[in-house]
């Protein structure tokens, strides 16, 4: 792998780099397109394979075909014979998905090869330039990059921090072997399941010109169908205005070929067999059949173009097979156009179809709603994945928290090591394919996923070593530093690294461009004093770590206490503490301020708010005090759906599964009758600790001057003893008169309205009661009247509804023993330690006037996702000798930024360059304050690198200078025309930058040093 | 289909054709072999694909991989695929077999294509000529014919004659192609269960070097493996001497790669994953593995050279994955001898191997028995297969009946009419394949191969038309024929197309080129006058269908009746003989001469034999009464063994199938306890019906004047309500004290001595005392004493035996319930008419002293197989008139030719040039007339076309003039050398041609016009 020689060309970031503006449009184009015969039935022919990131097996293992015992796969011969298949007839096209396979096997050709793949991409602009003006010649390329993400990204579980990324690892890619014509201009988005419209948006700000997909609802399907409305343009953000609208299709068949006609090596249709002296002859009827099959289609669609995908997974690993038989077909069914066929079939790309609808110049269908959920049958809801590998879902979330993090060292530090970064981007980039983060994956392949985590994350704890290393020394004159490392396992109260040490470090970076305030735990063995980086002493508590953790298999710590102190970190920078052990009679001098009750009634109270608990253990209220608001609880707690058991031969038979969420009943099971509750309160934190069960429990916390209340759930090992599978909910039935609306967030940004039992666009038949009502929280649920919002955000992507008025849950984790019958082969069912995994995370509860909301909502998921990253160093100086050489705080910002800007992502490309992404983070009309367009100035980011020299707006996913984007024109039934093309603003003149509601601007910067 | 642009090379028979001598050897032979290194252990890596010519899908479908649903196979993406993967690295080597493939794919090839292929096997050519004398350099070509037959035949149930033409016609193929450096110098059966000395012997005869199989019994490989004497010189004929030694290779594997080392897209071993960057890197273990696996296999082989295939069934469909995996192998490999390994690897060919043997210049043991029959483990013995599907294989014999005399006949009527006669010459190269007339193929396999048989007839049919056409009119005004027909079903007494016509005419081709006599038996309603070709009445009688033939299910003729004579045919050419229906008056007028009994006693008897039977239909005794000799039968008749029915899960579950013989008890069970028996006795034949149930019988035969015994059985349909699978036999328990011996013949020509529970070669175990003496039968079987010799001819291959001194026994039909787990995956349970298939079939018994039967079954045989073929046709004249205007016999010969000279093979290439192949049919020793050397005058065969003008002795399988023939020298243990090469008396002055026992010698003649 060597990254350093991929990235030269992206960082050259003026015209040289993204080519001389209209370029893209006129000659690698659409205008090089096959439009078909205007009098005919065109079927756009699609030759396609679908990779899996990961599924059941593991990425390298597809990569190479190794375990092809599991599944026939191997992707290095995809790519190797579709180039060659591709050289033996320039009028075929095939288009390509998934960079981070693409890329691992560019990496491993010949420069040969490479040349020619170049040039199979790139053919559009030396044949133009040769031809000049004969562009009714079919230029286009024949290898087209299509939506070109790292992978093909889930939609259900993703950030929209991580989807970007991947997408901007991609294109970087792209660029870099094809230039501007390698360009990504459609999102392909053919077997995720389910469709969020953050994706769409996203994908809209990528400056993408369309999206197809393969899977959606079969009512919706059936509806659209029947009203030729099987595309239509999705106005993807409530914000973003026509910026985000984007034209999408749902595919004819999923993304496979039509019945009959699969050609790959992997089915078994029969080929094309014209030899009229031997036996088997078939053309004939195959021509039929195929002449059949679009007139079938055309029934379904508004125009006299239509796509037809020729791929499936992993196919065309002999290309040859693919493309041999579909020359036949092409010449065979075209030849029987002179027999008053109507239908004309050539090879084209999503791209070209893309166009000739475009050029149909009609009006099309709008949509504002999102595709969740997915079922394919009226028992099939594909919501359990919302869910499923709760663990991994977390870890994912977490190790993008450490990518920013080392990002931003990187950058502010200068150590340019974007190549050792570069293992976690990629890890990541995997990470978010649909069967990776979706959870839908063999449990070998989701242990390869936490590996490949692991290991960037190895690597990432490297840069910040060295970042840090140039940091924290006051001068060349200060001593070594020792290792900085991570403590994985905090959040089960074990650090071994330090638990017992005399003294320590803690360095804590904050990524979010404000101060941040927050209480910190550590595990310890004894009392420490914390001296914080003013040198003050801090007030510290050592109270209880709770039976539940300790008890948690897997933690080896003896530990049974934990230091908790309050921090005040700067904005965009780092904080350090300095941990000394107390002497032995200064801790046993020192009383306890800690009290703890068993089994007793409890309150927790602190500035702002009230928790009432009864002696039962039962949540039964929570009152903003400060705002007068209250909440009260007729239940809340752990509930289990059971999981159906079924063989899955029938619609009826459909088990519950890693993809599928299919309950027996639609009254979930409490975990247990009984709970005991233990009340344990510090001057920092009071927390109730309730333990449903010996598999379930909650600690309920409110920290001194916190606004939120704190839940940390605990669950597992769910017993399967009695074969029963079982998916565990956190519920609150709340008196809150929600009606049948609820609220839940796409990929952690904009927040969609969900009604119980209703679809928007069609006649929606309710079977699956409770499945048919999940949708997935990526960061947020809530629940609002008038007066109260109950808001929850969570600490990592899982399914949430609101199936009863004034309740809302979550499901946490979900332990079946049946598979689903969709692929994946196995019944989700996680062990760890020789027994189920036991899973543990956080929600945060808001209780809010609704207007008041979305300031501590968007606020507070914000910094969840966006956490400050604590590292260790074992020190042995002394601290008057630390403070003496390190500097212990710092901050990359001079000046304070607006709360309602993010600072997305941040990274140094090579010298001089950078790349940045700023976004406004509130929608429109949520907050008085916050939700209006900002302006601040992007030097400030910069101040402590140079002085911004150069600035060039690109899109989303940094593969164009929006100077050069332009997208299609597309108008709605509504009459209304998008103009989605830049506005004349956007071209900058000076680092001032202007955000309006949700809005995500990306830029290349280029730097001097002071 | 168009043969006549291919067959233009090879016509050309000088040395334009055939290239200059010498050139062959020394420059695409094996001088640009890859010798490896002295030093090293060298490894010959084979890359080979095994595709079988039908099995479990028809040849088409292979061909194109239609129905993969059966099994996943498709020959043209295997070629297209190799052609493409040669090209991509000019060290690879690849071997094809199978040019019935190769040629239609040929044929579907741009010229381009074609060009590429032929630079492939030629490119030594270039090269060298290029480089001079650089000849250490890799220039063998790239692609490299081996084998080279229309398929890999089998070698049990195959005849001769048509091995011979199978390899002629593949070896047209390849030298009309690509002329001499394509010709294959190699055999290649590396599929067939078990291998025949004789096709040895024609390897030999072809030119080639060597053979190597994949197949022995499994005691036999474990001897050679502990005495490395896996490579052996075979000593293939006992009469023809050195120029029969074939050195043979028993591969080390099978045909397959060595353990997980299978990188083809059907296996699931690893592919070699060598990015450092990734997991699951696996170089070092897979060269270590490798290395290891050398050593192991060097074990049993005797030099510093050992080959390994890389290939398998239908393997190679997508060849890049095949080759960049064992590119990598043999860097990796041979990048270890840096640190000390001594395996050297490389591509090469069995040819190069074998001439890296050569010049080994040791000795090698020799052997002079053949390689049946096969098993693979001590249950399961292949020998069921010698008597699978008997009707096809009777089918089979058959049609090259009729091939043969298609080509006389279009040959001696210059009709020219090769094109149509390729129909047929091709269904019987395809009927060869080892899964075709073996019986191994699938039911709807063998339907497949019957229909291709039947077209091809058909086509013969017409060109048989069109030289009688020509043959039979007397002059040009003489009016157009009717059309001459087959009576396809005569074998069951049906011809509806004559049954109840006033008139018609039957004419007789009779193929050898000695004067035949014989008795004609054709189905009526009524009597006839059957005219001769001298206008003499014959003498005919009318006597009774017999009952168990009237009641074949299918037969729908209601006639009754057959009408019997004796016709006498010139050598090599026709009789017509005119029928035409008595008057009634005439018929009620005459009295039959026919008398019948029922279960009575009864005696046949003729002017040189007598049979005896009881009134039980028990044969006891058959007395030649002519030379006083007799035998006696303790027992004759049908019995059947029970089918081991098992699961084959391990060698004691072996089953009874389509491949494996695995009697439950070694002792058969008599069809019936009690027979009926009716004597029919008219003046031309006597025969005994003999009715043993409803579903076996047997009608014993004396004609008027015959030394033989004929014995016609119908066996079906075998029942199997009791749902056991029945093997049914005709056994004879003779007085015959034969000992433990019997004797066989191979592939129709030489006989081989058999002894019972004996292998001559290794310590034979005992296990299947039935099973493991069974091979194959297919022209003849015999006991003998010091005084008798008891024989047996049949019309198709069978396997038989002799379980007890005296006994013989041939299995004439099988229908078992298991499938024996060997890939056919279908119970042979040929079912016809809604019941099991019925098959009907003849054997002739002879009772001679030893030294005085050679003579008969030696011509008894040849005139069996080449009978003289029936035609018949409707005539509208009178006898007078068609007298008048056609022709009633002709023959192409002027000259007797000597009893031991028979005529193989005569076929009209183009205008002037003729292929043409005499044989010696005896062997040494066995007749004191007829086995020494005969003399004779080629020109006798052509006197009625024209003048020998030019005679070139080629090749056996016609691909190279005998003068340019250089064979490899091969020393054997008993220091004897071969020196193959040809006798200076083969280089012929004048069309006079000598043969010595079993001799075939080939001759391309170019003959000038009258």
């Amino acid at each position: 792998m060597h990254f350093s020689t991929c990235c030269g060309l992206l960082v050259v970031i003026t015209t040289i780099c993204y080519g001389a503006p209209s370029r893209s449009a006129n000659t690698c184009g659409y205008e090089t397109c096959n439009l078909g015969d205007p009098s005919k039935l065109n079927v756009h022919i699609v030759a396609h394979t679908h990779d899996d990131v990961g599924w059941l097996k593991t990425v390298d293992q597809y990569y190479y075909g190794a375990r092809n015992d599991i599944q026939h796969a191997a992707v290095q011969y995809i790519l190797d014979s579709v180039i060659m298949a591709l050289d033996e007839n320039p009028d075929r096209r095939f288009i390509y998905v998934e960079v981070g396979f693409f890329w691992r096997w560019w990496n491993q050709q010949t420069s040969d090869i490479q040349t020619k793949v170049q040039q199979f991409v790139n053919e559009g602009i030396y044949l133009v330039i040769i031809l000049l003006r004969l562009s009714e010649v079919l230029n286009q390329g024949r290898l087209e990059f299509i939506s070109g993400g790292w992978c093909m990204n889930d939609e259900a579980s993703t950030h929209y921090n991580s989807i970007i990324d991947q997408h901007t690892l991609g294109a970087e890619i792209i660029r870099q072997a094809f230039g501007e014509c390698g360009r990504p201009k459609i999102g392909w988005q053919i077997d995720p399941f389910g469709h969020s419209r953050e994706q769409a948006s996203l994908f809209a700000q990528m400056g993408f010109d369309g999206l197809f997909f393969g899977r959606a609802d079969y009512e919706d399907i059936q509806t659209r169908n029947r009203t030729k409305t099987m595309e239509m343009v999705w106005k993807a953000s409530a914000n973003l205005g026509e910026q985000s609208w984007l034209f999408t299709g749902i595919l004819p068949h999923g993304y496979g070929a039509p019945d009959s006609f699969c050609f790959d090596y992997r089915c078994s249709d029969n080929p094309i067999m014209d030899d009229n002296h031997r036996f088997d002859l078939n053309v004939q009827e195959r021509v039929r059949s195929f002449i059949q099959a679009a007139h079938d289609e055309a029934a379904g669609y508004a125009t006299n173009h239509i796509i037809m995908t020729f791929g499936g997974d992993f196919q065309y690993e002999d290309a040859n097979q693919n493309f041999k038989n579909l020359d036949k077909l092409i010449k065979y069914v075209n030849a029987e156009q002179a027999n008053g066929s109507n239908v004309n079939v050539f090879y084209s790309t999503p791209s070209c179809y893309l166009y000739a609808l475009n050029k149909a110049d009609r009006t099309w269908k709008s949509k504002t709603d999102d595709f969740f959920p997915y079922a394919h049958h009226p028992h099939g809801f594909w919501t359990g994945y919302f869910s499923s590998r709760a663990a991994l879902k977390r870890f994912e979330r977490h190790s993008n928290n450490i990518l920013q993090v080392t990002r931003h060292l990187n950058a502010f530090a200068n150590t340019s090591l974007r190549n050792s970064i570069f293992y976690l981007s990629e890890a990541m980039g995997v990470a978010q394919h649909h069967d990776a983060v979706s959870g839908t994956e063999k449990q070998e392949v989701a242990f390869d996923y936490a590996q490949r985590l692991s290991d960037g994350i190895g690597k990432a704890v490297d840069v910040i070593n060295q970042a840090y290393n140039k940091l924290l020394p006051k001068s060349a004159q200060s001593p070594p530093l020792q290792a900085q490392f991570l403590c994985q396992l905090s959040n089960i109260s074990q650090c071994l690294e330090i638990e017992g040490q005399d003294r320590f470090t803690l360095t804590l970076w904050n990524p979010v461009i404000h101060p941040v305030t927050q209480h910190v735990r550590v595990p310890v063995r004894f009392d420490y004093t914390v001296h914080d980086p003013n040198g003050q002493t801090l007030l510290t508590e050592l109270i209880p770590i709770s039976e539940p953790t300790q008890k948690i298999p897997g933690r080896t710590s003896l530990t049974q206490k934990q230091i908790i102190f309050k921090v005040a970190l700067p904005a965009l920078g780092f904080s350090t503490y300095y941990f000394e052990k107390k002497p032995d009679q200064q801790r046993t001098k020192e009383k306890s301020t800690v009290k703890i009750t068993h089994n007793e009634a409890c309150v927790l109270q602190n500035q702002y708010l009230r928790v009432d608990f009864d002696d039962q253990g039962n949540l039964h209220r929570i009152v903003n005090t400060n705002k007068n608001l209250g909440v009260s609880f007729s239940n809340q707690g752990f509930y289990w759906y059971q999981g159906f058991a079924g063989n899955n031969s029938r619609p009826e038979f459909q088990a519950s599964g890693a993809y599928i969420f299919r309950p027996v009943s639609a009254d979930p099971q409490p975990v247990s009758t009984t709970r005991t509750i233990t009340c344990i309160k510090a001057e920092q934190v009071q927390t109730a600790v309730i333990i449903f069960n010996d598999w379930a429990s909650q600690e309920i916390s409110l920290y001194d001057e916190a606004e939120y209340t704190e839940v940390e759930w605990t669950v597992g090992p769910i017993p399967i003893n009695d074969n029963i599978g079982k998916e565990i909910i956190l519920r609150y039935d709340t008196d809150v008169n929600s009606g049948n609306k609820f609220y839940t967030d796409a990929n952690g940004r904009e927040v969609l309205e969900r009604t119980r039992d209703y679809r928007p666009t069609w006649n929606y038949t309710v079977v699956e009661t409770v499945a048919g009502n999940y949708y997935p929280v990526n960061s947020r649920i809530w629940i609002k009247n008038q007066e109260r919002q109950f808001t929850i955000l969570t600490d990592r992507s899982q399914g949430g509804s609101s199936i009863h008025d004034g309740s809302v849950e979550l499901m946490l984790h979900r332990r079946l023993l049946y598979d689903d019958r969709l692929g994946v082969g196995e019944p989700l069912n996680e062990t760890a330690f020789g027994e189920g995994l036991v899973v543990r995370g956080k929600q945060i509860l808001f209780l809010q006037a609704p207007a008041a909301s979305a300031a501590y909502h968007r606020i507070g998921a914000q910094r969840m996702y966006m956490h400050p990253l604590a590292t260790y160093s074992l020190v042995q100086q002394s601290y008057d000798t630390y403070t003496a050489n390190y500097r212990q705080t710092w901050t990359a910002l001079a000046d304070t930024l607006p709360l309602n800007v993010h600072l997305l992502t941040f990274e140094h490309l090579v010298e001089n360059v950078y790349q940045i992404r700023v976004e406004h983070y509130f929608e429109q009309n949520e907050d008085d304050t916050y939700s209006h367009p900002v302006t601040f100035d992007l030097q400030s980011v910069f101040n402590s690198i140079g002085k911004i020299e150069q600035l060039v707006e690109v899109t989303l996913n940094a593969d164009l200078p929006l100077i050069d984007l332009k997208r299609l024109t597309w108008v709605t039934g509504d009459k209304e025309s998008s103009h989605p093309n830049v506005p004349e603003a956007r071209l900058m003149a000076n680092s001032t930058v202007r955000l309006i509601p949700m809005q995500i601007r990306t830029f290349n910067v280029v730097v001097s040093h002071p």
